[in-house]
């Protein structure tokens, strides 16, 4: 095992405690909402962005604590859109996670209202005292969080998204499009370890440009998943993308074009992280290891 | 023209005006986002929530900017809880306000991605220092919005709403569904006003027994609005729950003492105002308003 997988599943570990305090408990009738956002949020996932969050928050030394329940939040954000994507007036996805998704597993009504409070809970989190954190670093994650899962960024994107299978678009249009979608959201990550932090203005825009390359490196790695994965490995439905003609950065650039790219773009992010010296090794780490995934 | 009716009326046309500034406006491939935020959220209701707002604002000298850009974020969050409860899985109805519902102008994708984009939009607005409000005062309202409407609150509510049609609910029950999904999205408004102008405890307690009495009184009428309102003048599809066999107060105690309910509940609400005298005159007039509308 490598450094970086042991850092990452001990993360995994103890976000996963932190998840299920921060999620509810409930015998009540609205029983059924909080299964559903249990289910849709507990033991799953690389937890690569509260990874990202806890990373970037320990070059500037903020407390474990607050890293974790920042990252905690944002993974009930990525959770709810997952869960939304995966709707039949979406995305129609039966498979995440190698598990049946939320409409599937309860239904449909379920699954949009699981969505919806986990976005919302997430927000609470965010705004709460709880880690005596200064109230004007609380505004700025939800203000920045707010823009980054919104109309001009993840949503905006699976707005996008959706028109992809009928437009024909180019390099630029998928590369915008994922931006939104996905590098935002990611980018954030990293941001809030900055913003918990206190980082001056250099080391937010250093991280920036980390996260923008590496998110894009991301991408482009899901897609080759998707042509070249098998169901099993990847936890989801595999070749969806190629069945229904829509446009990826496979399509576009071939596969070994893609995935020269993706190494191209994995180097470019490894480079933005100069300034923070070897506590920066397992972000530069998490840039291989996410071209070189299998799943 | 009472002048609680000129009075609303004024900020509503207020309001349609900060709305139309914080929703985004877009000429990219997400236009149809945009778009059908817009459409949801603009030129339509009554603008009650924002309303209490502004009055409850009004009695601790708050800024009527601050008031209204929190009543704006507070009605995107009403709207998107619309658009979600009109989708096909849920309540599915195809009227609102007199037009037709998101998923029916747009499609239902368009609809479920418009309500996450309000409901974001929404805590972006609340913590932003647009209005160089105290940020504790700013974490506040988003960690008590993101209570009132998440998994105990509305979002709570309109889950165990979806299971009454096949539950014998009896009326402690659906006092409770009802305190969830409408309640308490009508307390925070007037806790909003409060906790913009950092009001006393003993302030904001006698504005949530206001609005706890307010609230019930106002679902009591909507209930009797659908058993006895026509589509035309109520905006939307009547007679549904009946239909449907939905237990209701009006099912349950049928529409007479329903009435003496609701006006019992509107004085009740009255009583608690009595420490805010003439300041609160408009808050009494919509009490009788509540449960005297004919929409």
């Amino acid at each position: 095992m490598t450094e970086l997988a042991r850092a990452m599943a001990s993360l995994a570990e103890r976000l996963e405690g932190v998840l299920d305090r921060m999620l509810p408990h409930e015998d009540a009738p609205e029983r059924g909402l909080v299964e559903a956002m249990r289910y849709a949020t507990l033991d799953g996932g690389k937890r690569i962005r509260p990874f990202l969050v806890a990373q970037s928050a320990a070059l500037f030394n903020v407390s474990e604590n607050a890293a974790l329940r920042t990252g905690a939040a944002l993974e009930m954000v990525h959770c709810y859109s997952l869960v939304h994507d995966d709707l039949p007036a979406m995305d129609d996805d039966a498979l995440r996670r190698g598990k049946p998704t939320v409409h599937k597993r309860y239904d449909e009504a379920t699954a949009i209202l699981a969505g919806d409070a986990l976005l919302t809970r997430a927000f609470g989190i965010l705004a709460s005292d709880s880690t005596h954190s200064n109230p004007s670093v609380r505004c700025e994650l939800v203000a920045e969080l707010a823009k980054a899962a919104g109309h001009h960024g993840m949503v905006g994107g699976q707005m996008i998204d959706l028109t992809a299978e009928h437009t024909d678009f180019d390099i630029g249009a998928i590369t915008r499009l994922q931006r939104l979608k996905t590098g935002r959201l990611i980018d954030f990550s990293c941001q809030a370890g900055a913003i918990l932090g206190r980082a001056p203005v250099g080391a937010r825009e250093a991280l920036r440009g980390y996260t923008h390359d590496l998110g894009l490196a991301f991408q482009i790695a899901d897609d080759l998943l998707d042509v070249e994965g098998d169901a099993k490995t990847v936890g989801k439905a595999v070749g969806k993308d190629a069945e229904k003609g829509k446009a990826t950065f496979v399509s576009i650039l071939g596969a070994e074009q893609a995935r020269d790219q993706a190494s191209r773009l994995a180097s470019q992010a490894i480079a933005h992280l100069k300034p923070f010296a070897e506590k920066a090794d397992l972000l530069r780490e998490l840039a291989h290891f996410v071209v070189n995934r299998k799943h």
